[in-house]
């Protein structure tokens, strides 16, 4: 495969799965790498669908987890590109579908209720006024900042295509779990596992995963805290053993 | 001091704050030190409230951290008793007072908007059916479900009392941790700090430690895990700390 001018290879700790970035872009972060090894995959998922995929990190992880189908949608032409690329130098076109466009336009794409299982790392940061301006010019602040998406209108459009007790799993920032959890409850979503991952074990938590049911009941579980870095800076052997998992048998 | 039959005395880990109990009642638990070592004491905390104190454990700690003054309301009669020989027995008279009623009857001892702190370690259990007839006749039973009070009505009485912007700090199970912030919204709360509490680092959390602050905003801090156990079973060197800062000097 020809790699465009400002597209690195990076493969993963693992020999198997191979994934290009820009440096420009957003690039594959720990999130990823987290949701993905989060997600639950109950028996019968057949359709997964990744809400603003980026380079297409999530299916391509998910992949390795799952034979279902995977689709991912992303806005931006550029990231789109790199996702096809993804799939494409990892073997997984029969698998894995990503379609260029807004998410908002899920009409022409998908039927209602049609999906089992919906996943997302989603921009984290709220735009506030002329931050907005400046930053629409910015490729990478689409995929930090609700330039393109907010998220409500995310939580909702995963509610509209989420078949009847549908999973949906969301990576977030804890700063906003309040109101992640208003807005699922707002969209029919019922928390079931939550998850907060801290960079070391003395330090408030950086980052949610949470998994939730569609009409789901209110029991909620809170995962023992995944503690991401040991006293080095280095990942810990949990996240480490993450990796591993998803290496391609 | 002469204790009944049936009243034991614990000696905490430290040397000086004695706790007179009764094996057949409620005892002092994990639950209440650790929410006792949570809670945020801001300058200008000068009125502290326990709704539902117990044998007064709660009020006896947070005396060793601050010389406000801490009243305790309960509702169990013999609870109430042991509660106030607790604060005899380590002199605290002048700093702690015990109320011995419903709290529901608040307006008879309190005006509204009167507290800086309100702290509950409240009952964690719903009651359903009839469970509730069966336990009716058990004092232990009032102190672990919601017979005397249910969490919504806690939570209401305790937004009454609070003074705007007035601190309010619960420890309850995770579980519950959905429907505790929901009525937390309702009346006003916003939740600030929440740190979750784990036997061991691989379990899911046991218990949910929980500040919020009437009139607030949104801005949620997930303070580090909490664990507390070793592996072998003993308390973690962390609570074995929280005992010692409570040491009185």
């Amino acid at each position: 495969m020809k790699l465009s001018e400002n597209e690195v290879i990076n493969k993963l700790l693992n020999k198997d799965l191979k994934i290009i970035q820009r440096p420009d872009y957003f690039n594959f972060s720990l999130d990823t790498l987290l949701i993905s090894n989060f997600v639950s995959l109950v028996r019968g998922t057949k359709k997964i669908l990744d809400l603003g995929t980026g380079n297409g990190v999530i299916p391509l992880f998910l992949s390795q987890r799952t034979d279902a189908k995977i689709v991912g949608i992303e806005i931006q032409k550029i990231s789109y590109e790199l996702a096809l690329k993804n799939i494409k130098i990892n073997n997984l076109e029969e698998q894995i579908e990503i379609i260029n466009d807004d998410m908002k336009n899920w009409k022409n794409h998908f039927e209602l209720g049609s999906q089992d299982l919906i996943v997302s790392n989603p921009p984290f940061f709220k735009v506030c006024g002329n931050e907005k301006q400046l930053n629409e010019l910015n490729q990478l602040a689409v995929a930090r900042h609700e330039i393109a998406i907010d998220l409500e209108s995310l939580i909702s459009i995963a509610s509209l295509l989420l078949k009847d007790k549908g999973y949906f799993a969301l990576v977030h920032r804890p700063e906003r779990f309040m109101e992640i959890l208003e807005l699922l409850k707002k969209y029919r979503f019922s928390p079931k596992r939550v998850q907060f991952c801290y960079t070391k074990i003395n330090k408030s938590a950086k980052i949610v995963l949470i998994e939730a049911i569609k009409n789901g009941n209110s029991f909620l579980e809170v995962l023992p805290p995944l503690i991401c870095h040991d006293s080095n800076g280095a990942y810990s052997q949990e996240v480490l053993k993450m990796f591993d998992n998803f290496t391609k048998e």
